[in-house]
């Protein structure tokens, strides 16, 4: 079996970035530019040339761009991803007979130039020769160019023809500039390999990079004590959660809320009378409930379309929504897939659940644990093809109501094939939607979802906490391959989990986790009111368990009116943070993250910088929530865009101080009082 | 979109090994383990199943391996490439509902007898709940099984259900491993996942792997001064070689040599009358020129299907072949596609090179210098599908004649996608045909031709001469994913290739040299007799240079006769070395190479062993050539099958001297007389 054309002798490998060998996308932002690279090469000693062709799914004919020849036999060129959207993009290389020649042709007339008088005849002649081969090829890429580039060519050949027929004596080299960017122009490609595929690429608008959230819990948001909250509450809250800098205000589920096996406070089996339950036992409900408790009701309603009455109607939810716009902010849904028993998909779609011999719906357990209030989705149902439509319909529904970003409850309980074409699907629609994936789980699982489509992840962050475990689990989210298929987006703490550093740490604690979260990644979050409060109670840890990392009297399960602008709340801080991440670009991606050595466990030390060093940013934190922790850095000042010994000017962005900075610099930071330093770095005058 | 059955929830992904993604084939020889690792994984926390498939290319049906999980998602298997040519395998993986069901029955039944009174009824009932579940799937799987194994899986299921209808108080466990075994060997894969696509592996004979090569010239192997050597005097010296240890005699091109512009001694540009010139200038003759010197004539001859007529006949061609058959030894012939001007392609195919304008064929020039004596082939000829055959042809011509090893010259100026071509059409009809690659070129195309197809390649061992470039080289070309497509053969001479280091170092850096070669990679080669006598003479460096790697009177250029049995030959060494390599199945391969520290930059120390240690090698180079070097070691016992704090018995395979040693040691080695320890290690009895 032979190849097409065998006379293709370039070779084109190692095309970078790609995914697992292009299966899925690299991912971008709007903007970004692209970085491709590959290894070309060929037989002999031949000159190439290179081009990366890409285009925008939406375009039918290629563009392309000039590679360079980085180091041997490695070449490289970007582009800018300018739409929001899919693209692909691969490699073409070709021989240039043209370069090789002209490199030849210069030699030999250097080498005419330098010849013994008993040679000269003879290379003179190898000139002439030359010249008559470089006319053909001149007038060969005539042919290939249009207008007056086809003239002037067509000239140039004449001229190497005369200058051939000449046979002078010596002879300049003809060649210049313009005749080496005409013939670039018009390269022979008769003979140019191509990739041997087209690698996927999928741009996001700029918030799938860059984003604040702040979650909190609509049915806690009312003033009134002891009322239940509102989506109206919500909105009235708007201004202030925009000021405090955030652009995702995300919600836990909004639907009713199951009854059967509801859960009562701090996860009880057996709920009280009145208990609210968790919003993620998502059911269906009948309007007499409500209507006695005053709420507006929308006739029947329950699953994952519906809004719980006690939470408002449709028209409130969109006026949310309208005014989170006004304001810049996005409004995320948590989209959980699950089922309490008296969710209308139990009764319309048993098939879409696990049966068991009994004929009963299997709820979700671990045995001998039992959570008799959740009925989990069947993937393996024979009418999956039904159950994907319904939960795809579920985004679309919303999507349609405003909502463009979606947080996904344990996505990792749901086939992953599902998803990938669930979010296919969502994507191809409405590019803008982000995903993201509350999958706390095992690492080929996490990476699994976020190649799959999800556009931001929760991490392991609120696990790492020693300096050599942050620095070693961020070296591995920020750099390819990593890097090129999943967005950390860091969440020191959540409804479900109050880390033990922040329990035992407080307040100090807190600051610290918040500056990490908001400086180390472009994209973290916060579950308020309870951060801002530093609120560290954790519940009774589980019988058998020293520990718990679930809040006392948890959200999750009841209402809890607080002021976030207590005397002693974080507000001032995490406004102060998000407004740093808003005016330093440094802080908007995470490419750029490198540690620096600093002699003291307790102290990290990192920089951010945009690719040019426009803006440069410099943090070093104390992770230590008791004691002041004083430390030499030994900065390296490559990665902070200056040379060896040079001086630096650092400005304290939390404080306003100034400092005059070098490689080696001290440090003291006390916790709670100046947690750390978040430098701007510029040049000084 | 839909995929095809969304009920496929198990994931495949990191199958290795592969190279480029399955582009080209992993390399094993004969009785190798294939270990395949893959990550496995699917939503939620159902047991998996994985299994590795793998067929040979003359089976139809694939063989299974059943994996196992080494580490978090990420499943192995072994399987033995008991035949040569070429596999496929990959992998495929499903939910296994059965051990999901029986893992989460044990925690029943176990929590039943922990049950609190109170909870007893529940527990029970869930237990005899469960029991039918495990009954149906135990049911499926009896109409899955096949005779006694159906019948004995009937009779458990109708057990199961007897059990759950009895309503007991109390179970005992039924599960025993007979079930799980039965259970295990007949799953439910309708909604298995299979791996993307089936990776290919290609298999060749040991002596890819592990082979001891020795070049010469024949005409140089006349026992009679001033007599041309002939292809009878090379099997003269069979018995000799074969001695030494040498498993391929490699000559190099035994064709015709072209009278236009031939070589005279060092390369003279004019050969002097009777120069019998360069065997790579490969070309036609006429019976006229030899019969006047007495030499066997075939008639007609010429180009590269032809024996060059002072060298002998093909009768003598086949007798040297069937000798050396005859003792284990393979004779190998060089390949070197370019032609002198008189070679009877360029009369018949014209074409098959590059013309210049004046209709003279293109000879080999890097401007200004000019090799009129050679004519490139032009892989962008119109004709290249004729080309390409016969060029083919060559290769099959020999391999009729008996040659099953080629070394192929300069591979690099030849287009890549021939040689993908053409090994791959050579091995799909004699697949244990081994090819090696004279590929001296740069890093991406050396590999560039291991992956299309060379068994073996030479590599950059000549010019790696201290201690942290010979170990970063060894490491990258030791390991995957360069060991999986590339295998190293090591020359520390060749006839073009007289490096610095033994020019200057003489007899003891021939010494250390052949020992590194010959113990630091299963494949090596030395060409003769000018390594056994450490001839170290150089060519005067060219005009402008102040170094050359040419051989003084080089033997490329004129016939060089020796005594390697001169009292200072190294034939003894040599000869060790072999035997010890035979002997020594750690020596046979590379992937166990280990380097282990001692502090002494001129001492390197390095082990290779045996999978189970059953072969354990340890050896300690001094590569200073003038002075004796002392150090002390720090070995890493693991690498050698010991615990830390153990002590090993070595035995010098050079002296027979044995020590006891730990991970400290001393050693003092001096060059020329004792520059290595080449240890044995067995444990203390």
């Amino acid at each position: 079996m032979k190849p097409r054309d065998g006379r293709r002798r370039v070779v084109i490998e190692d095309v970078t970035p790609q995914v697992d060998a292009g299966t899925f996308p690299i991912r971008r932002i709007c903007g970004d530019d692209v970085v491709v690279s590959a290894a070309v090469f060929a037989d002999g000693h031949d000159h190439l040339a290179a081009r990366v062709l890409y285009r925008h799914e939406s375009e039918t004919e290629w563009r392309f761009v000039q590679m360079q020849e980085l180091k041997e036999d490695v070449w490289t060129a970007n582009f800018v991803a300018d739409q929001i959207g899919g693209w692909r993009f691969t490699v073409t290389g070709w021989v240039d007979h043209f370069a090789t020649w002209s490199s030849d042709f210069a030699k030999r007339v250097a080498a005419q130039d330098q010849a013994e008088c008993a040679e000269d005849l003879a290379a003179t002649q190898d000139v002439a020769l030359a010249l008559s081969t470089g006319a053909i090829l001149i007038r060969e890429g005539s042919k290939r160019a249009q207008g007056d580039d086809a003239r002037r060519l067509t000239e140039i050949a004449q001229k190497f023809e005369t200058l051939a027929n000449a046979r002078k004596s010596s002879y300049e080299n003809p060649c210049d500039d313009e005749l080496q960017q005409l013939m670039a122009r018009y390269p022979d490609v008769t003979h140019a390999t191509r990739y041997k595929m087209e690698l996927p690429l999928w741009v996001d608008r700029e918030r799938a990079q860059f984003s604040s959230w702040y979650e909190l819990f609509p049915r806690s948001a009312s003033p009134v004590s002891g009322r239940h909250g509102t989506l109206g509450d919500v909105e009235q809250q708007l201004p202030e959660i925009a000021e405090m800098g955030f652009d995702v205000v995300y919600l836990p589920p909004i639907h009713p809320i199951g009854r059967a096996f509801r859960k009562g406070p701090n996860n009880m089996t057996v709920a009280p009378p009145g208990a609210p339950g968790s919003p993620w036992a998502i059911g269906d409900t009948t309007a007499v409930n409500y209507a006695s408790v005053g709420a507006a009701v929308a006739g029947d309603c329950g699953g994952h379309k519906s809004i719980h009455p006690m939470l408002g109607t449709f028209a409130d939810f969109e006026r949310l929504v309208k005014s989170a716009r006004l304001r810049g902010v996005d409004v995320a849904l948590d989209i959980a897939f699950q089922c309490s028993p008296d969710h209308p998909w139990v009764k319309d779609h048993p098939d879409w659940f696990v049966r068991r011999p009994d004929g009963s719906i299997q709820y979700a357990e671990n045995p001998p644990k039992k959570y008799q209030d959740i009925y989990p989705l069947n993937f393996e149902s024979d009418d999956w093809r039904g159950l994907w439509d319904e939960l795809y319909s579920v985004f679309e529904f919303w999507i349609e109501r405003g909502v463009h970003i979606f947080r996904v409850d344990n996505p990792h309980t749901k086939a992953l094939p599902f998803w990938e074409w669930c979010l296919g699907e969502v994507r191809s629609r409405y590019p803008d939607v982000i995903f993201l994936a509350e999958a706390f789980t095992r690492p080929h699982v996490m990476y699994g979802l976020a190649k799959r489509g999800f556009t931001q992840s929760y991490t392991y962050f609120t696990w790492r906490n020693s300096k050599p475990e942050l620095q070693s689990y961020l070296e591995e989210i920020t750099r390819p391959p990593v890097s090129d298929f999943f967005r950390p987006n860091f969440w020191p703490n959540t409804p479900d989990i109050l880390h033990k550093s922040l329990q035992d740490g407080g307040r100090p604690a807190f600051m610290h986790r918040l500056i990490l979260a908001a400086t180390l990644v472009s994209n973290y979050g916060i579950y308020g009111p309870a951060y801002e409060l530093a609120e560290n109670a954790a519940a009774t840890p589980p019988a058998g368990r020293s520990e718990s990392e679930e809040y006392l009297d948890s959200e999750k399960y009841e209402i809890r009116q607080r002021d976030r602008n207590r005397p002693d709340s974080l507000v001032p801080l995490i406004a102060a943070l998000n407004r740093i991440r808003r005016e330093n670009r440094a802080l908007q991606s995470n490419a750029s993250l490198h540690f620096h050595s600093i002699d003291n466990p307790n102290l990290i030390c990192y920089s951010k910088a945009t690719p040019g060093f426009e803006n440069t940013i410099l943090a070093v934190v104390n992770i230590d929530s008791f004691n002041e922790q004083i430390g030499w850095t030994s900065l390296d000042l490559d990665r902070l865009g200056f040379s060896p010994n040079e001086k630096l000017l650092v400005e304290d962005l939390l404080t306003g101080a100034q400092y005059t900075w070098r490689d080696r610099n001290y440090v003291a930071l006390r916790p709670g009082v100046q947690p750390a330093h978040i430098f701007r770095v510029t040049r000084l005058q």
